[in-house]
């Protein structure tokens, strides 16, 4: 078991903690911000007037970059570094999920960068970036914790991340109780999100008990709390569990010692969703990662017979699969990429995509043959 | 489920990673520190060889503090706090277990007060401290990866604890592999030690299902580590799980949403360990726990009969503390203060020591006289 672990984002989680969001900006000693949010969801749910009326009270001002979209895109990052730039602004303050935080990273470090997406082909390292502020408003992709950004490339058709020290958020407020007006559809594929994270590592496992335990009990708090809510929506414990459980996924904890985890599954949904960015990337995962563990179960038995066991309360691995399946059914997830209108003859062009650069996944090496084969398991 | 995250440590966790300390103080631009050390035992595993020749080679000076013991003083301290300021040293590196580290922390803070022991006290504030290090050789008190420290002042028998943002260390390092050599009594206390911490958190539990999963499988793996080392104490992959559940104990990932905790246990075994100094803390604990359980487990009767279950898979609270106690003898451990050489006489001063300044607890309140109830109890 060996790793590092630093994350110095400081988390302020709970019902009404989005008023401290002017306070905490303050507090770093800056005086403009650059507010990115998505498509006015934060205006539905009481969100944007908080945090507004709070950046007024800690005379905090600030200019507006909206519009950005799940799967989020280039194009969006490059309009709101023109609106960082010319208005001077010393920092970025994120309100929304993790597609309008991932926006929020690309811009701060891409203020100081002729092209922030040499970054992403890590070509060009970060070496600057803005300070980033974020409320979060969608618990899936752990972002909020973690220096983590993906993002599409919509004219190359590539969804590539980046990592960097630099963009780890500042404070990141979480109040789990505006998560009670998501559509149900968003609630499940965040959870689908987060529990992927965990399975990235989880997967990879051998003998750091202390992590595989915690990634147990996260995934099955997760799906506990995703059943309660499809019972009551309105449930406030559990949407908290729910959150705070999505971001330790990927904050470091869920998967310290695991040796950077696996990967495949989220290389596969990524050129999903760049091909079709309609598709939620919670939901291709829920699709993709089952079809991935019918494929590569034998690489790990030992772990995949643990995950039946522990999770499924299950003595075979393909019936806890099944399982897993039918779970995300009973919450109206998808379970084959064939509902999502994916037609079967492009998923040739999705593992071309896939494998553009390079093989995928460390437990079994997927050529682009292999991808293939697991997208039509998936079909 | 309300709380505030912020943990800036950086951890390097690993069989061999001793050899990166002089580095990464290099790297915080600091050229001279004060070494703090025990009783000689780094000098016997190789720690202090590899701890010196890193500084060497990152041109680092040193100057050294020797003797700290378990129960660490005051005294220890201000003698610690001299050294540093007459050697002008920029940084403190604590090479050792929970004592070793909570000196150093006294002493960063300290080199910047008239008297340290006041912020103890709660009357002068921490403002300033020098930077932090620490290679850590024990693990108990999860002081590598928090900003708190606990001194016994032996002069006026008290022993307290501080808790401040600027005595979080910058990095520790964690080679879990240099514990192989621990006597095994110390490493029983260290993970009795750990469980202590869980448990202050996990008795509040309610609704905080992320939480207490997580505490339940650390407290799961603590067990089932150190039933692995009492067969193989040569057995790093336990201790690499030891360590890092001993970590998250106390690091702000154990008791996320509880509310602070109980810590009434905590407070009843300073006084012992005050009182009686050569009493190891981790000993005091597991003997205490289950005095206080048994005295206080109406306040919270669903989650104590969760713990019950889900750690002893046991229907009755009574039946679990006993198979609790069952369990610390199988180490051999201590379940009674009569074997740790105490007089009964002696149990009235102990509750008075503990109980100086106020009740304590939360979930039942203690007065002295509850106190030394429950020293009854555990006697």
């Amino acid at each position: 078991m060996q790793f590092s672990l630093f994350n110095p984002t400081r988390i302020i989680f709970g019902e009404n903690t989005i008023e401290q969001i002017g306070g905490a900006i303050a507090e770093g000693g800056y005086e403009r911000v650059l507010l990115v949010a998505g498509g006015g969801s934060i205006k539905q749910n009481g969100v944007y007037d908080t945090v507004i009326s709070s950046l007024a009270d800690a005379n905090i001002e600030r200019v507006e970059c909206w519009g950005v979209r799940p799967n989020p895109v280039l194009g969006k990052v490059g309009e709101a570094i023109e609106i960082a730039r010319v208005n001077n602004v010393q920092a970025v303050l994120a309100v929304g999920g993790g597609s309008v935080i991932d926006t929020a990273k690309a811009v701060a470090a891409g203020v100081f960068l002729d092209d922030i997406w040499q970054a992403f082909e890590w070509k060009v390292p970060i070496t600057q970036a803005l300070p980033i502020f974020t409320v979060l408003t969608l618990s899936a992709t752990g972002s909020e914790m973690n220096g983590n950004a993906v993002l599409t490339n919509e004219q190359e058709n590539k969804k590539w991340g980046i990592g960097n020290r630099l963009l780890y958020p500042k404070v990141s407020i979480v109040d789990p109780s505006v998560q009670k007006t998501l559509p149900w559809d968003q609630t499940v594929n965040g959870a689908l999100d987060a529990i992927a994270h965990i399975l990235e590592f989880y997967f990879h496992g051998t003998n750091e008990e202390t992590t595989i335990a915690i990634d147990e009990a996260l995934i099955k708090t997760i799906i506990d709390s995703v059943d309660k809510l499809q019972v009551d929506g309105l449930d406030v414990d559990s949407r908290a569990n729910l959150a705070w459980a999505a971001t330790l996924a990927l904050n470091g904890i869920g998967g310290a010692g695991m040796r950077g985890g696996e990967w495949a599954c989220h290389d596969i949904e990524h050129s999903i969703s760049c091909l079709y960015p309609e598709i939620a990337h919670g939901a291709g995962l829920g699709i993709v990662f089952p079809a991935w563990m019918l494929f590569t179960h034998e690489a790990n038995p030992k772990q995949f017979a643990r995950f039946a066991r522990n999770i499924w309360d299950c003595d075979d691995i393909e019936k806890a699969i099944f399982k897993m399946r039918t779970k995300i059914e009973s919450w109206k997830g998808f379970v084959r990429l064939r509902d999502l209108g994916i037609a079967k003859d492009r998923l040739s062009a999705i593992a071309a995509n896939a494998t553009m650069i390079r093989s995928l996944g460390r437990l079994r090496v997927l050529e682009r043959s292999d991808v293939e084969s697991i997208l039509n398991i998936a079909y």
